[in-house]
């Protein structure tokens, strides 16, 4: 914390609380209070308002774990949706970014972490008995959408590992070089798998 | 506004709340919202509250223009400062700034503007009226601490010219180099005024 001679209290506070938040530092948290005090006080208390309510207004769907602001989520709550299919992340956010690919209509169920032994995240820390559940319930097939990292990817080898008899389709989302992405720039650990896994082009469809 | 089909309105709102914010774009927004929603909610009520209250707490001192948790502010306040000598600025927050430079033990007056006749500012948009009490009740020194733009310096050269015949010493902070810049990456346009304002270094000094 940069110390300032003579800063209010109160402006301390909120610049304090503020250097809290990922990537804001200490100056850019003191600009963004002095932001927040030099516009009009309506302003300020409409965004204290909308924060107080944040955690009363937007919980979790009891089913998949998804964002709900009643006790079910949009999705689980859609009867258009393909119920019988799953796909599972590790975070809330996760499905928001999955909805804005438009490419997927059935449900979802959000681990709200992923295993980490490091940081001592074990099975029993995440959202496991809701899914075991629906498993048991039977479902038909289970896309495992965990990140593209050595926890993420240990976490769908465990989830690939517990269901492997229980007669569903078990997939994982593929991972290669992304969208726009020049090979100049890319990491040799995308390239080797984006060789390894390459996709036949059959001639008769060129 | 990223759109993000299925987020819940209350973590909407304040992500579009939060990019609203000097240097926060849609993406860092919805990072920060995902963040105060996914701390304990006890963190963000108390962000909010603090929030709330920062206008009520955080006022002007009715002299000089400075922050004030109360009528006056601690510069205004305190009998070990030199009251008859004024650093013009043009934000409370440049009055934390100087502060933090351990340099300065007078008053303060802050304009809560500068002059721009692009943006439509007068001089009677700023706190003008209080300075020009003060100056008739008697000052010695005005320091002119705008800022070294086209508009802080017009700003101070009209508070130089309307109080020269005040009877009080007015000078203007320097410019030159700043403290650790090489040449090598300087402007053309501090480099300049670097020369032309250089110092004599007097030999029986060295």
């Amino acid at each position: 914390m940069i110390h300032f001679p003579g800063m209010p209290a109160p402006l301390g506070r909120v610049v304090e609380m503020l250097s809290t938040l990922p990537g804001v530092g200490p100056k850019t948290a003191l600009r963004l209070g002095l932001n927040l005090l030099s516009r009009p006080a309506g302003e300020t208390a409409a965004l204290a308002a909308s924060l107080k309510s944040l955690h009363e207004l937007v919980g979790f769907c009891e089913v998949c774990g998804c964002f709900a602001e009643q006790g079910f989520c949009q999705y689980c709550d859609d009867p258009k949706r393909e119920a019988r299919t799953v796909c599972l992340v590790e975070q809330p956010v996760d499905v928001l970014m999955m909805e804005r690919s438009h490419s997927y209509r059935g449900h979802y169920h959000v681990l709200h972490g992923r295993l980490s032994p490091v940081d001592g995240v074990g099975p029993e820390q995440l959202n496991l008995a809701a899914l075991d559940a629906r498993v048991k319930a039977g479902l038909k097939e289970l896309i495992l959408a965990t990140s593209a990292t050595v926890d993420g990817e240990a976490t769908a080898h465990y989830f690939a590992r517990r269901y492997r008899d229980a007669g569903l389709v078990i997939s994982r989302i593929a991972r290669g070089v992304p969208e726009g992405g020049e090979l100049e720039y890319l990491d040799e650990h995308t390239l080797s798998r984006a060789l390894d896994q390459r996709i036949s082009w059959d001639s008769a469809s060129l």
